[in-house]
């Protein structure tokens, strides 16, 4: 039975599948010394650009905070949005890895300068944490997208506030695939220091990939992977699932097909029930009266954004059906 | 090609990787909420007794130093033997997610009474790191194995100094198959609180199982993993490798082979090399000439373990084949 | 030269040096071992119950990490005010030392139930810290005082929530002086579990204590102190500006005079400026017209709090004396 | 009464009392910005170059862990004495706010290149700890002294590996003076990057400094003291003592009185017990047969320092007399 309740309830692309099973022959050097991280690590390169540097982590929490601790020192503060992951859902573990967070206000689920700019204080006085990274989630949290334009703007004002950024892509694919862009484009070109490059959430088994674009960053990363714990030691099936997710383009395709998903979704929902982001990447939070949301849980499995006003997330996966979608849209219909 | 190097340079067992092509159905909750998981979690307690409660984590860096966290507190020590991973190969992550480590002299790789008596010192001296927990390694670094009646000497004389025990057993069920009892038997049964009960050197792609044995340290856990970045979304594929694990004795099986290979190796070098320590798991400890160390190397994968002695860790796992170890052993004999 | 810049600009009282010279007699043990210090530890127990343990800390920023320490885990979470010293002003020490601070809208610089609540949410949601303690600050950051009943109705509410209440009383004497009560019917009577008990504000060279109330919390305070470097060596030095603070009450003369000058500067300023909050410590927050600011700071140091209404921090000591207010406010006025 | 437990049993020099005494006039800005620490700041220029920033913390457990977290990283770890305070006395401080030790085979207390270089292993690889810093301390833990040739030796050393060089100098001035050295020659001109330079084991009644010699590792001080709660507020009072104890150079009739008395109490003990150091600075380490012990310390207080061979450490002050160590020496006679 599929829901929509996140993308990471859905399992393992058969060709993502496959290559695991491809990969799993005879002995490999582990740590991250065998042939297919190696090769994947050159596929990065491809991707973002010859100083790229790709670190394979576990999961996304670690992607993050490995992240934030490449860039800052404990002393030092990174400025997320009120209702991004890790400010709200990461159980203070940026706090424990590297320092503090400025939950900043967010419009569309986005940093805007305005915003920032309230925040931006009291540099040199030692008396408070002083600002070091910005951190935007692209695709944001509520399923929206800055343009090139806005995070060009973004990694401007950081440069000239000698601020690093920081690019929390979980779902960085889908992003890419709305965008019609390529992956340096969205990232290197604009300044963007690390990436946080999600796996499992559009496919992948488990694996996520910390990328550090900014060529002086990287330097310490391995010691900082090994000693949060998560330096994998049978790397080769997480650089396995990589290279298939970037094989003939399948990661544009698992992509596209989320997004379309959450596209089609809209426009079944649309005029009657009230969506409350623009649909721009593979979620809707939708306002369901508070009767019918008991009746469709029973059959579709969602979370609840809002409590008060019932703002319920809906989000699409790499293998969502059209028929799961109007399934439930003829079921809320039925209801109303 | 496989060599001698490490289990963790071995594959995946079939039976896990159909086990986990099978769990690929459909759509599970995240986060240990799955069905699978659940059920992998009662079969947990089928081993260790009612009160045994499984966490999966990432690896085993991550299955000591959480397990570590959970029984203690950053001013306390852990006593763990000079040889030991946790003090030698975690890049410092014990030190920086739980607290100190005390290491003590090693005989044959194991803790001793009388070692750990000269450091169970300055008992309420608030200058002094205060002894918390002792940690044993089975089947040890190595590869020798604590007897059960040793367990038990190490777990009585800590329950009389108030010292919690921790099991490091990154490879436990070689140790459960040499020592021919049921995995309690070798715990929870002897005053094990908390065990780091090993996967991925034992034929999983990934995945470890931090087992707490005494019920009054896992309240925590939940929160201590999700902070440390150690809380797998897709949990399904954990449990799936470990119920595959498990069923039919998977497990056994795979310790026999690793073992019995070992054994073979040792039969077969007997008289040509020195061992070192008594073979007892997966692993032989063999001084090889120097010259012919270089020679070997271009065929076979393994480590030189100590540079002037040239003592060399020749490692057996699940897929090591009789033929690897004859063709080594010819190979070193036309070598002589 | 005196100004209004803060308490901690004036010296030490002249009781309190006399005190500090006449502990320096020949030899007395170190590290909390002395006479005067246990002589100092019995007398925090006269003011605030049997079961009260004092321990002597460095500054305030100690004072009130370490209580935090004691009380909450990495994971957890103390509520403060969105103004208060610790999530303003203290570097990110809370989250090196303790957890993650959730900062509270505040209403005349305090923490009321309603605001409280909205954030006292997701409890045993492994994705979220876990609220654990309440800090309340005792005066506020803006010279403001919670009645007791106010504090009454906070605990109250925290304990039937399973929270600790934590005290920051860097000002906690003239709080005393004010509510015309004993230390004890001001804390351990109302069911707060620590307080962080303030001297170099009130007239100490250096000093604070953190008084452990709840006796279930104390046990490990010796260590957490030791670990985060602030066992003082001489403690005889602290401790002689204690009892000498107590000594026929000085702590109220002391506290009696800092805000009786504040609130004659209150009745003098009246009707000239705005005063943006009740004046009920030793601060006063005046909204003085930008052109005045520059010239009053050539005279009287002082703090802009608000660089955009121009409300600026007035502050007086154990120090003050009448002339300089009248000085000040004479100055003022010649200004408009 | 005076006995021979430590120097910091010891009260304050009068000429320090004084200096706190005059200090205390009118008001002075707080946290490090008035007028006697800027004075002061200037004098450590003058003793330890231009180069040199001086960072008053409160004791000397923070001068020593702040000083190495400014030197290194969480990952990497710093060399010390088996026996060293940091290793043995500090509660894992090091642990909490820097980074891993490695303890190191002591000889006469002191680090020698043999040994380190038995540590210095492991380069590059993500599995260990990377060597950062070398600490040593000056006077030794057992009273010794490293010569300046032995200095110039092991941070020649550590350069040529990339290594930083940590002085812990608590009783510093002592070895000053010993070794008829200035202060910069025994630390800038031989390459020592950050020193620990105590005060209140030499007549001060609070207040050490981190001097950071190396330019380009003082950066961040400030921060990663706020940060560490070691920031005091009335600062001017620790500058007046150091100036105090400049002045004159008072800190060198301190340390020659100190250590005076300590030659002298090894020439009374000389032939009647075994002395097991070589008295260089102001301390002897004397094996006393065990029913004498017991009955001096009714009269003399003293620590035991090994339980097994009854050494006693007995250490000198500013303000030992000579009839003290009389007295003690008689008493010791007539119980032989």
């Amino acid at each position: 039975m599929r829901g929509f309740g996140s993308d990471n309830h859905s399992g393992v692309h058969p060709d993502i599948l496959k290559a695991l099973s491809d990969a799993n022959v005879g002995h490999a050097p582990s740590y991250g010394t065998d042939e297919l991280t190696e090769k994947c690590q050159e596929l990065f390169k491809t991707h973002f650009g010859k100083s790229a540097d790709a670190f394979f982590v576990f999961n996304g929490t670690a992607a993050n905070v490995l992240s934030l601790k490449t860039m800052m020192k404990s002393f030092e503060s990174c400025f997320v949005t009120d209702m991004s992951h890790m400010n709200q859902d990461e159980c203070a573990a940026p706090e424990f890895f590297a320092g503090k967070l400025i939950a900043v206000k967010s419009i569309n689920g986005k940093l805007t300068i305005p915003e920032l700019e309230k925040h931006y204080i009291r540099l040199g006085d030692q008396h408070y944490t002083q600002p070091r990274v910005i951190s935007l989630t692209q695709p944001t949290e509520v399923g929206t997208l800055y343009s090139l334009e806005e995070i060009k703007t973004l990694t401007t004002w950081a440069k000239s506030k000698n601020l690093l950024v920081h690019m929390d892509g979980a779902r960085f694919v889908n992003a890419v695939y709305k965008l019609s862009c390529s992956m340096s484009q969205m990232t290197t070109d604009l300044g963007v220091d690390v990436l946080s490059f999600g796996g499992t959430k559009n496919g992948l088994m488990f694996g996520e990939a910390v990328v550090v674009l900014n060529p002086i960053l990287g330097k310490d990363f391995k010691y900082i992977r090994k000693q949060a714990a998560q330096l994998p030691s049978k790397t080769r099936f997480i650089a396995a699932q990589f290279l298939a997710f970037f094989n003939n383009d399948l990661y544009k395709k698992i992509a596209q097909h989320s997004c379309d998903m959450a596209q089609y979704f809209n426009e079944k929902l649309s005029g009657k029930v009230k969506i409350n982001y623009p649909v721009q990447s593979n979620s809707l939070f939708a306002e369901i009266p508070q009767p019918l949301v008991k009746k469709l849980k029973q059959q579709y499995f969602f979370y609840v954004w809002d409590e008060k006003t019932f703002e319920c997330r809906l989000m699409t996966s790499w293998d969502t059906q059209k028929e799961d979608i109007d399934g439930f849209t003829n079921f809320l219909v039925s209801l109303m």
